[in-house]
């Protein structure tokens, strides 16, 4: 078993593989940028490193930081959480040359995962249900158009580098797509220095719902069940669920043998997850495989009992796993909680935390590296916390993130809360009845 | 079902019961002390009514205005908590009276069980394995001679009206019973108003080992498995389990089969504990019923995922228990934080709390009612929180504790955080080798 991990990474990831190290008796050893100094994740390791100023580039995205930082303390492997480096196949490549073993996984997997024609390319291989559409990068307007033509109107056109909803349209009909093709290559050249377009079957009414598998050193894969992320707001998910109340025990059945077999097929190590969507007659198409622990990971914890950190820690150690699935036992909601003001277009709100009153009690948890007088650095991401219900029914949990919701006091900054607090009363929401378009209508009451 | 309940309580106990109570849908009238205005239990209640000074005997005690409260905000149901009027006959009789539904034992039940010769005499009936001893109250120092050579030294006597130790002796031969005859009476005469004294075998190497039962108004009971709380101090339980390590399937059925038929054999209602004391050779002796919800609750429902004051509710509304018997899925310790300096004699530590920061992540749970810049009354019982971690086994759910008590940050009163560090790592401790005797030879050790 590893002796010291670091951790690549920060804010309430860092803390949460943190937390889990400490637990199985390994040393940790944090890096943070100097606008982290004060964030838990650096009090509660073991060792902390600086490894630069505030702007990513400079820091949690400098390779050569995070390398020296992990020789300097000897630290054997390195845990990459989310975002940041942990799809980086160059990392992942230079931590195996340095002999440090890196919690995620190889970069020969990261490239065939990463490219998402290359993927959708493999997924189709492995038998697992995909979205018609382009055999990978479309080489002119022309060929778009007949691929269009092929599979049908609505398609989706998307960049092949691409995330976050950047060099992405919808195309209704064809006279739209010659003015389609080229704002989105420009787009998508402009964000990620690639303009390669890919093109997919508008799927309607769809459902973002993915699965969590395990992959072991030894070819084996498991799989954990759904997570249904489909209330997403620019393509970023605000709230999570499992069970999926869309799901049924027959398309769950058919999801995770897909997502094991895509596993399999593909020999991966570690945690991942295969996102999916699924349209409203419970055909479902493979949308792209995350090669990481995921933001939404609690929920699934929750209702199998399960350490996700732990078992990446285990499987990264060569543990073999049961190659048991889980089924869920429970229902549980997760709320991100973004320092935003929902009120006003969720524009970001960083600044000093004056007060903060954490919500307690039966079947409540909360994930979260800020504290009272803690000052949200304005430099990255807004999610300061994940407040996590569990309970036997659905109507129950959302009942308990009503309550948990009521109880949670943050003061000196706006945050989602009022929003998450709305949601929990939306007819539609409440009736299980959304998709990937819900926030599209949604809008905020007025607070008085 | 109800609409609003009131709870005539303080503390974390009061702030549980309003959780669940929101959870369902249910208005809740938080009842204060003077002492208590700013307890998180007044904040998140739906109403609250000051009933009084700080000393209990006019404010948590009186019942009058409790009533009052109660009839003033038209409350149809009143949860007693634990202490105070949970166990008290009167109260229960008195509310029936007024048409306020008690959640609770009815008087006839709590007269039965709460005193303890009566109590004994009823389990015996039931055929429940009782302590050997005297067949209820002595009436004599003769008679205790008596009985204390037919049942064999060492025996123990106790005062039929006690609790947390006050009129309890040990006596180990012959020759030392006049003096503790004498001097027990006065003691429970001074504590309870009631010399009266019954004697019982004294079990060596004893555990406390107590299983949770729920019955309906129909007759109907179920077990919820065992607590251990063999790790008193001064009779005072610092620190509970589920899975008991000393508990095997055997005796767990037996403890259970015990149990339940001692609830059905009074016909009991609500949520109730039944008390055992086990010897080294898992022989099993009834000690007492508790007829209300218990501090350490909360073990039980972390590892059968069940919400034991919500089923308090229903059973009090009338709805009927399926009978199933829940045995534990996990592991689940409660450590109970109190304001006292546990390098000073546990003196107690009432004042300001300037800073709180609360442990959280996957399997910890924290029921507290204080917040930081509350001021803890020095009026009341000294436990300020619970905490609480699950995991799927009692070594990771020690490792959890840890690492939870290392996180848990108090500042400007003393808590017994540092105790419980201790007693994580103590090798007994985490070897489950312990008896209600075990703090008798714990030291804190110095903390530097």
């Amino acid at each position: 078993m590893f002796k010291k991990i670091l951790i690549a990474n920060r804010g309430e990831i860092a803390l949460r593989v943190i937390r889990t190290c400490r637990e199985m008796g390994i040393k940790t050893v944090a890096v943070y940028s100097t606008a982290d100094a004060e964030s838990l994740h650096v009090k509660f390791a073991d060792e902390a490193v600086c490894i630069g100023p505030a702007p990513s580039n400079l820091s949690y995205l400098k390779m050569s930081n995070i390398i020296a930082a992990a020789e300097i303390t000897n630290a054997d492997a390195i845990h990459p959480g989310y975002g940041f480096l942990s799809e980086n196949a160059k990392f992942s490549k230079i931590c195996q040359e340095h002999g440090i073993k890196f919690i995620g996984a190889s970069p020969e997997m990261i490239e065939k995962m990463g490219d998402k024609a290359t993927a959708k390319a493999t997924m189709k291989a492995a038998g697992v249900p995909c979205v018609p559409g382009s055999d990978g990068i479309l080489e002119s307007l022309e060929q778009a158009k007949k691929v269009a033509k092929e599979i049908g109107y609505p398609v989706m056109m998307k960049a092949t580098a691409g995330g976050g909803g950047k060099g992405m349209r919808a195309i209704w009909k064809e006279e739209e797509l010659d003015k389609a093709w080229e704002s989105a290559r420009l787009e998508a050249a402009a964000a990620f220095g690639n303009d390669g377009m890919y093109m997919e079957k508008l799927i309607e009414e769809p459902r973002h719902i993915e699965i969590q598998v395990v992959g072991d050193s030894y070819g084996k894969a498991c799989h954990l069940s759904e997570r249904d992320c489909s209330v997403q707001r620019r393509h970023q998910k605000l709230t999570e669920e499992t069970p999926s109340p869309f799901m049924t025990d027959d398309l769950r059945q058919r999801m995770g043998d897909a997502a094991v077999k895509a596993a399999e097929f593909i020999q991966y190590e570690g945690a991942g997850t295969v996102e999916f969507l699924v349209d409203k007659h419970r055909n479902f198409y493979f949308m792209e495989m995350n090669t990481r622990i995921q933001v939404e990971h609690p929920i699934t914890e929750q209702v199998i009992d399960y350490d996700l950190i732990r078992e990446q820690i285990l499987v990264a150690a060569g543990v073999p796993i049961s190659g048991k699935n889980y089924l869920p036992q429970l229902h549980s909601i997760e709320c991100r909680i973004n320092a935003e003001d929902p009120y006003n277009d969720f524009r970001p709100s960083p600044g000093k935390i004056t007060v903060l009153h954490a919500p307690g009690g039966h079947g409540v948890r909360l994930d979260t590296h800020v504290y009272a007088g803690y000052t949200i650095p304005p430099n990255y991401d807004s999610m300061i916390a994940k407040l996590i219900t569990t309970a036997q029914t659905r109507e129950e949990a959302i009942n308990k993130m009503k309550r948990a919701l009521d109880e949670f006091y943050i003061e000196g900054i706006k945050t989602t809360i009022p929003f998450h607090r709305q949601l929990m009363d939306e007819p539609d929401y409440v009736a299980g009845n959304y998709t990937t378009k819900f926030m599209e209508s949604f809008k905020m009451k007025d607070p008085n």
